[in-house]
């Protein structure tokens, strides 16, 4: 299957900027890039790049630096199935990804934490994407409005996606081995308190 | 399968002080644990409360007030496969859950946000469980050390307890029936802004 990954890659990861300065935080987005490349293969998928600029990976980049939903949708509307597979999904695994593909449904959608969509399998022609705001939900109305049959996947490696602090957390205990070791190499390690584990960054 | 849902009802839920007040905060943790019962009931789970004080609930409670770990780890040992499950999961259907109680493992484990264990089967009678810290971790050397099978069950619908205001963004889009009312009937909303959806109260 042929699987679009959208990536940011003028000014990834603002949202990371207490953790990481602008630098650290295109390497650690490559870092996070390359991983989800690498499990899309495993999984048997063939990944293409959908990028704002250019960048430096194995595979086609297609440079498009309109905003995401349009560079999206220009992906969809043939006849074979096509999968979009976001860039930050630092946790998501070749079993992940492959359960994920398998799911039958015209479309089938991983919903990230804050109400977006971090993964969808579209099998039908008049699906189009919206990922202004709370888009697993307009998704499924999209598809209820084109006739298309809905599935929701129920996958935390696919919900979360690294943009915040706290999302750094789930990296270092669930990630891939380019992202887990990107910020181990970079000085963040968990914080153990009560409750939910933290991170700090110990800097050299 | 029998099926232990964990309760603390003393002081639920202090991490949404921010957002509801003690009586609410009461009041919603009722509603997530009733939503979890019903969820394990229609996945074929045979539910029992584990509480650290008497609770007002349809099934069979039994109220133990020691630390969560000791008196978990008091339900666990005999011969038939148990459940542990978390009172707070309001975004676990029955279908998730039904997932989880047929995945093969000695012991089958959904890791939470922040590093936390979720649902649990346990299958094998020397296993048992410490849900201090990082506990997802600990449980996978558990089970390693007592020679048991350790699955990770991938699943963001028990992946996501609800500690704190952020998570309240999640039942809103995803949570089962009366979690979901209980927040709409009182004023909680959507604050669908840029990135990550957030959450408001309107106070009447």
């Amino acid at each position: 299957m042929r699987v679009v990954v959208p990536f940011g890659g003028r000014s990834p990861k603002t949202r990371l900027a207490p953790f990481l300065d602008a630098d650290e935080r295109r390497d650690f987005s490559l870092a996070m890039l390359r991983d989800v490349l690498t499990a899309i293969e495993r999984a048997g998928g063939d990944p293409v790049v959908l990028a704002d600029a250019p960048v430096d990976v194995e595979v086609p980049v297609t440079v498009d630096d309109r905003p995401l939903t349009d560079a999206v949708n220009d992906e969809l509307g043939g006849d074979e199935p096509v999968a979009v597979v976001m860039a930050d999904l630092a946790l998501a695994t070749p079993e992940t990804l492959e359960r994920l593909f398998e799911t039958a449904g015209d479309v089938v959608a991983a919903p990230g934490l804050g109400g977006g969509t971090n993964a969808l399998v579209v099998r039908h022609p008049d699906f189009s994407v919206d990922y202004h705001g709370a888009s697993i939900a307009d998704h499924r109305t999209i598809a209820d409005d084109t006739g298309a049959s809905f599935v929701e996947f129920d996958s935390m490696r696919l919900a979360v996606d690294i943009d915040e602090p706290s999302d750094l957390v789930e990296v270092l205990l669930h990630g891939q081995e380019r992202s887990r070791e990107w910020l181990a190499e970079n000085g963040v390690r968990l914080d153990r308190g009560d409750g939910r584990v933290g991170v700090v960054r110990e800097r050299r």
